[in-house]
């Protein structure tokens, strides 16, 4: 009742602005959830231009001059309330979105555009025949078109930070650049010394395991992990993704391999994560830009939580295993859970990013980074980027890729989207998400035991009382601090890694 | 090339505007297709919200003055070209719905929007209540609602005119009165000749067909009827229909009744008839209002030509019947071909419109028209419409519903869209279905023999040449005068009817 007595007219207008454009992006998630999952192979043309035909009325929408206006007539009524209000939130947000928005001229997004469909085109043909030069020419536009964007921005400190803070506002690249070597720093030897010893046996995941059981088994997982199958669904894809269209329709999708069963497993789980955080969104934010996590490096956080810090720790599968022998009595009830939980968790030095396991997928993002970093800065040139890449590995990975597909090609990332910005949210999340799971266990030491029955209430609740339910009201920096108490850091992390892999491995 | 060199450049403006609009619209349509088969509950709220979002989009953008303008312009260049030219068509059915666009104005149409959801709800309350009362006030706004919407359209010669223009253009009650009159009067003897005799053995329908297996069996159907499943699919619903988002990607929803077999074989086959109708549209009319079925009855006469002049066949079985026993032969190894035969066309005095057969089907049809009509008229008021549903249902077919459920409450139509032009496209269809059927057998006398070895190729290019390529670029009369050379006639139907029920009972 108070809020509709109270509710400034502008900013009724400006809700009901952002509703629709909120309505017309759910519309264009749906067209690529259906492209990604059930559309007919004829469908492919006319959904590339019911994308853009969307995209493009959002953004005319968004960038409609009227915006601006309401942001600006909504300064003083803001200015009273507290600022994680749910109106000064909105206010704030919208703003900072606006801005961005309006500050690269359309003209130029059309173009860019082009080229990234252009570069995508080249990458699809140069990565099986595994010759970089097919897309060089391309991707050196990309890098122009990314320098020019980023130059819409002027004042940052570094080129890429205008594109890092639009996956994860507030960080820049000099402080990410710190907190990474010194992650590496530790990761490097603790690798190196696993290297050194006999690799785990995982051959217990590389049988059989039909498509239709292991679909079977992930869908009780999910229910039993607190994913609300009445708000969400599961399906499957060829790249797992989450998306959502409503705080109240958040869905997953995941890839199963038929003779490896950690894909399928860990995969759902990680979407699962992505979405337990859309689902936990207060319902009072339904509509506007809050209704979103902050970052993408706080999203990732919450899936590589529930993937690695729940879903591979022994005290998970000392619950859930019995019921994965249940479903896969051939394969596994001759296989004990101490050699399956070594198996989930085997440490290989490997060229793929996307096979990493916990430990080496650090290193993987890093180089990732840093090259991104070297392009940008003008430093390093698209022609010398596969020997960089080569040598990157070879250094911290003590592996040589022989090929460009196991090299400089394996990710779509820069063939499709930008370069800047496109990597660090992977480690971002890695670290936030052991931080945040520090904080829980300390809020709740009986969270690990609760885990082993398979009870993940407190947990849940945790998360969503401190993270989910606020939506993107919050910063990063300001959600981990609030959490955490702390900023971002690495010892949660490798405290983490350094005990389970401590008794995983010798690391003395 | 030459296309290009002479397109008009407001044509090439009008042609922009309108694919644009066809985006939103095939948006609209995908929303509403993963509402009927994969979306979870709680997707709902919002999905009805981005429904109305996109459809408030798509009018405001066809209501544009600027559309008005740009047809105008058109004028001159059309008026030199074929009136069957794709250009002159565009011009002419863009300007005919246009018009009838702005003739309502927008309050009109939130008002009778928020009408039908309050009376559909009440319907959805009043049904399963088996209470005519709970709805009747709705339904009593419902039909002021209906009369005020056709006197936006001054002139007519019957007030439901206008409304049966929007489903079948061209068209109007006086004469379809005439013609429905003149099938009923045919009709009910020969209903009565067959209520008379003893009922037809559908047993073999009735066993249990377990539902992925039927599933499974309709999908080899329908590539070997010429369905494009490239450019096409098929899920699971509970309201089955045909739906598509492009000429390459028109897909069909099948329900499944696992103690009845006609269901999802029959309804898989209608939708069919649809789709291929979509599928068969020419490519450059992509994006443009002429890439839709012309009419709601022309529709429906392509589904009910697969669906009972070909599926429901003697010779489709003699070729298909082998494949379906072996699909369940436990269920149909001891039932002979004629048994079954004679249980898929078993005819049957019934009281729900859904489960009539080919025979008694119009019956049911042609008592709502003419309830329609009187409600419209004023001659019959709400209150009395359940007895004088009652009446017509004893006359014509011998029973009187028993309730309000298995009565006037049975279809949705009435009470979610408007009264007025919802029921005759399927009669019409059904008449036009066997005008077709006859004039391309006429042309290649080889098709039932074709169809007797599982061989659709002549019939479907037929229709394809003759209807589907067309659009929507002649009216239902032209394509109906332009393929058989006569206008709308009980003849075709009845001959059909004649002969393959002469032969099922005695209908001397």
């Amino acid at each position: 009742m108070q809020t509709l007595e109270t509710t400034h007219p502008k900013l009724l207008e400006l809700k009901t602005r952002l509703a629709e454009i909120h309505d017309i992006q759910a519309a264009a998630s749906l067209l690529y959830w259906d492209q990604a999952t059930y559309m007919p192979p004829g469908g492919a043309a006319a959904r590339g231009r019911q994308l853009a035909t969307l995209r493009q009325i959002a953004h005319e929408k968004f960038t409609d001059g009227e915006i601006g206006d309401l942001l600006n007539a909504l300064e003083p009524y803001v200015a009273d309330l507290p600022a994680d209000s749910d109106d000064a939130s909105l206010v704030r947000v919208t703003r900072r979105n606006y801005q961005r928005s309006i500050n690269v001229p359309a003209a130029f997004m059309a173009k860019f555009s082009h080229c990234r469909s252009q570069c995508y085109q080249a990458w699809a043909r140069a990565r099986p025949a595994n010759d970089f030069s097919l897309v060089r020419s391309h991707l050196e536009r990309m890098l122009d078109f990314s320098r020019e964007w980023a130059n819409f921005f002027p004042g940052y400190d570094h080129i890429a930070d205008p594109w890092i803070e639009l996956a994860d506002y507030g960080m820049k690249a000099v402080d990410i650049r710190t907190i990474f070597a010194e992650l590496r720093q530790q990761l490097v030897p603790i690798v190196q010394a696993i290297a050194a010893q006999p690799p785990a046996d995982d051959t217990c995941l590389r049988q059989h395991y039909p498509e239709a059981d292991q679909i079977a088994f992930t869908h009780t997982l999910l229910s039993q992990l607190g994913y609300d199958l009445q708000r969400g669904r599961q399906d499957k894809t060829l790249h797992p993704f989450m998306t959502n269209f409503s705080i109240d329709d958040v869905r997953i999708t995941t890839r199963i391999y038929e003779q490896e069963l950690g894909q399928g497993l860990f995969s759902t789980i990680h979407e699962m994560g992505h979405a337990l955080y859309e689902q936990g969104i207060a319902p009072e934010l339904e509509g506007t830009p809050l209704a979103g996590g902050t970052s993408s490096g706080v999203h990732e956080s919450q899936s590589r939580l529930w993937e690695n810090l729940v879903g591979r720790s022994r005290s998970f599968w000392h619950y859930f295993y019995p019921q994965l022998q249940a479903a896969f009595p051939d394969q596994l009830n001759h296989v004990s859970l101490d050699t399956f939980y070594r198996a989930i968790n085997k440490v290989a030095r490997s060229l793929i990013r996307t096979d990493a396991d916990e430990v080496t997928y650090n290193l993987h993002v890093m180089i990732r980074f840093d090259l991104e970093l070297a392009l940008l800065e003008g430093t390093l040139a698209v022609r010398d980027l596969p020997e960089a890449w080569n040598d990157r590995y070879t250094q911290d990975l003590g592996l040589t890729p022989s090929s460009d597909s196991e090299g400089v090609l394996q990710d779509v990332h820069w063939y499709t989207a930008r370069i800047g910005g496109m990597f660090q949210s992977y480690t971002i999340g890695n670290l936030m998400g052991a931080q945040f799971f520090a904080a829980a266990i300390a809020a709740h030491p009986e969270i690990p035991q609760q885990i082993a029955q398979g009870q993940f209430h407190t947990l849940h609740d945790w998360l969503q009382t401190k993270i989910y339910r606020h939506g993107s009201k919050y910063t990063p920096a300001e959600i981990l601090e609030q959490v955490t108490g702390q900023p971002l850091t690495t010892a949660p992390l490798m405290h983490h890694i350094r005990q389970k892999y401590g008794e995983l491995y010798d690391l003395s």
